[in-house]
């Protein structure tokens, strides 16, 4: 989740304050209807250190009355805690109905910081993951919000402020030796933090990310995130409370201005660089090498029984099709298959939508290429209501699990995302309307699809951020050049078997 | 879970004719209303070999429409299976809507058969409950009934099975080396069932364990349960379905026989032998023993740091007062705390309900004993409707988690039933009504209760068998004897802090 953030994204003085001016006053209308409904909230800190939570906290609480909420600063276990069970300390710390208790770190040290300072065994991590999974959900059933902010900064950046901070001697004393180790070993304490987001992406409690270098950018996503997740609960509880009470008026609407979060999505697909292009002469050079490669590397994984999914998705006319066919070319017919995705036949409506791509699974040594696949529950079944909201908010754990199990049976799992602009696509299209031989592939439903490429890039963004892990990423591939999609393609394909066969 | 479950259970002959004659037209009209609502129906058959699990499903798709159902019969992976991940033949075999799929074992090979023929590091174990109960909890998350049947026969019982197919050539077939194996160790075998139903169970898909001896009785209890779940998610789903479509006529009930489970409920109360007894001289023999050894083994305690929670649950009168005042006779006041409950106040109201138990829970070396137990939110607030049905079938799965945390930090965990009658009961409250010493003791509430005493027996039973397990055992106390009642709570306390000792 954290290899897809864009760190950049800075906010302008002018523009934060505009926003802060309009949210501020929202959250703390917020809070009042959380007491007034009785909604307990948890508000998690947690990131990589120097990232600013201390700094953030303050600016959160701001706006908020004070005798409605709590801090909590969690260091190590003190010896009074240490004689208890691990989750003891923050059970007894659970907000009660209608105040908000916000974390400045929390349960999370135990598989953060302190499995990196002090190691653990496997299992010992694979039961502290089942436990906190246990006790988050014990709350949301029981009807509490629980926010879990993880703040994102870089290497350099962390580096840049722990040698602030040591620079002057009223603030060295907040940077000690684990703090330089964690940010010498950046790359590998970011992996346990990465596996942690995964472990524990739920959907009663899932994760916001924050990108921390912009302090003002990390403030207002901080509390565009809070806003939106509170104002869901609330109208959510006035709707129960109104389906209770029938005849009875439900509580005022709470205002909550309607574009508070604008421009702070977590926005994976406009940092794209969609100019990045091969001429034809390096195309056709790159594709005849890598072919050769992919070819060979057909036969290894045949001979040792890895299976493989690669999983294809993208805009309309963003080039799948292409991109497939030059892989294929270099495999052998006999070890893989092309898996079309459409609409849903009646014999699989009415399975579980993620039987029939169960049922196309590779065997091992075999490869499955998805053209479209189990990621429409997400896009267009979201967009176009053919799912409720419930079952699409599930569908990202669902989807996480499905792909984790293929991984723990051995295969490699990639997923593609052909990016182009909307003039692309503009371009394309009219070509193949034009083209007497490619118009069969362009249809009133796409150009439908295209006005609503505002709602897909917002669904786009969330599954990408939301299903992209270690063990079965999401590939963004520029393309607006074909000749730079394909290569990449089939350039990620064949490092991605490469590296599992040195393994 | 199989602790508790009495396996002497019979069904006369023509009982059991007379259930059957009702309930087998009840499951075809059930089968049908399913189809109607396009409700997917599994049904999982685990349990010891020679169970009866293939005569049982025989008996069981009997009055269904084979149109409607498919069994699979599900053995070690084949070469094609071994191909493919774990889940995945499971998958492709899930039913389609208003179809039912009844699984001669299943999944669940792995983590029983599997794991005692082969061995498997506790990793592996470990990330195997995590798939299937991901697993179970999108197909019912996706509207499927799951419903899971464990067929339980003692080990003598077993074997006699074994001989008699050994006997006859026709069937000697069936019973292979590691069949005898499972056989012979058969207590290791039941300690990994035991804990395959521990981690498997869920509020989405709870165990129903079938007391397989008597084979009429089995059949019995398999319809009662079957048909008990179905009308259950039918008449959810017609709710739903009226909900959503208002003003127009819901479906017809479905008839299903009122009383039709009667008689077949696993009662862990029907079979305390409550004429256990001391004589005044055995009680004061044994109670200077065991208070002598309590006393010892308490400072061993605090040396080694180990926390005990006690909690104490049974019939108004039933003893629980005097026992835990013997117990704690023995101990040192520094080192233990008497926790009594009551009606939660506001405060613990506006929190989880469990939140005050973790508040009370002790630091390593310590004892805390619960005078009534987070379990009243499955007995008083299920039964007087202080929560919703939802939350108390949820609550099992939570307390179990909850123990488990507590038992995984190191402690050690009892609970303790004090089962009397419904005559001592009433002796009792007459006796305390006279003794005006005693007055105090007895309230109109606890009349009041009394009257519920069918509705108290049947949560409990529901209670013991589903929280009861290896790390947190009920202990049920034969309690018409409070002489008798105090031993066996002593010993029960004594046996297990020195079995812990000894580890």
């Amino acid at each position: 989740m954290l290899e897809q953030i864009d760190l950049t994204r800075k906010l302008g003085k002018e523009e934060y304050q505009q926003k802060m001016e309009e949210m501020e006053p929202a959250l703390a209308r917020l809070q009042r209807e959380c007491k007034a409904l009785g909604i307990p909230v948890i508000v998690v800190f947690e990131g990589f250190g120097a990232s600013g939570k201390g700094l953030q906290i303050n600016k959160l609480i701001h706006p908020l009355d004070p005798r409605g909420f709590e801090v909590f600063a969690i260091k190590g276990e003190n010896e009074e805690e240490k004689m208890y069970p691990f989750l003891w300390r923050f059970w007894i710390r659970t907000p009660e109905k209608g105040r908000i208790a916000i974390f400045d770190t929390s349960w999370y040290r135990k598989v953060s910081v302190e499995r990196f300072d002090k190691k653990m065994s496997k299992e010992e991590l694979a039961y502290s993951y089942q436990e906190i999974n246990t006790f988050e959900r014990a709350l949301t059933d029981d009807g509490t919000v629980l926010i879990k902010l993880f703040l994102h900064i870089s290497k350099k950046e962390q580096k840049k402020r722990f040698e602030k901070l040591l620079h002057s001697k009223e603030t060295a004393w907040r940077v000690n030796d684990e703090d330089l180790k964690r940010n010498k070993e950046y790359e590998s304490y970011k992996a346990m933090n990465e596996e942690m987001l995964e472990r524990t992406e739920t959907a009663c409690a899932p994760w916001s990310i924050i990108e921390a270098e912009d302090r003002r950018f990390a403030t207002a996503k901080i509390f565009s995130e809070v806003i939106r997740i509170l104002n869901e609960k609330v109208k959510e509880k006035k709707e129960q409370k109104k389906a209770g009470e029938k005849g009875e008026k439900g509580g005022e609407e709470v205002k909550v201005p309607e574009d508070f979060g604008e421009g702070l999505d977590s926005s994976v697909l406009s940092k794209v660089d969609l100019s990045l292009a091969y001429t034809k002469e390096e195309y056709k050079e790159k594709l005849k090498e890598l072919q050769e490669r992919m070819s060979l590397l057909h036969g290894e994984l045949y001979r040792k029984k890895i299976p493989v999914v690669l999983g294809f998705e993208g805009w309309d006319a963003g080039g799948k099709g292409g991109a497939i066919k030059r892989l294929t070319e270099a495999m052998d017919p006999r070890g893989y298959l092309v898996s079309p995705t459409a609409a849903p036949d009646a014999t699989e409506k009415s399975h579980h939508y993620l039987w029939r791509f169960w049922k196309a699974m590779p065997k091992a040594g075999h490869i499955t290429i998805f053209d479209r696949t189990w990621y429409g529950r997400v896009m267009v079944e979201r967009i176009e209501g053919f799912c409720t909201r419930e079952e699409w908010q599930r569908a990202y754990r669902e989807m996480n699990d499905m792909e984790a199990s293929l991984a723990h049976s051995g295969a490699i799992v990639l997923k593609f995302w052909l990016q182009i602009d909307k003039d692309e696509q503009e371009r394309r299209f009219n070509e193949r309307m034009e083209n007497p031989e490619k118009q069969w592939k362009i249809t009133d439903e796409d150009w439908r699809n295209r006005e609503k490429w505002d709602l897909y890039e917002e669904a786009v963004n969330e599954m990408i951020l939301k299903t992209s892990t270690s063990y079965a990423p999401w590939i963004i591939v520029e393309g607006n050049n074909k000749y730079y999609a394909r290569i990449k393609v089939l350039e990620s394909v064949v490092r991605a078997i490469e590296e599992r066969l040195r393994e």
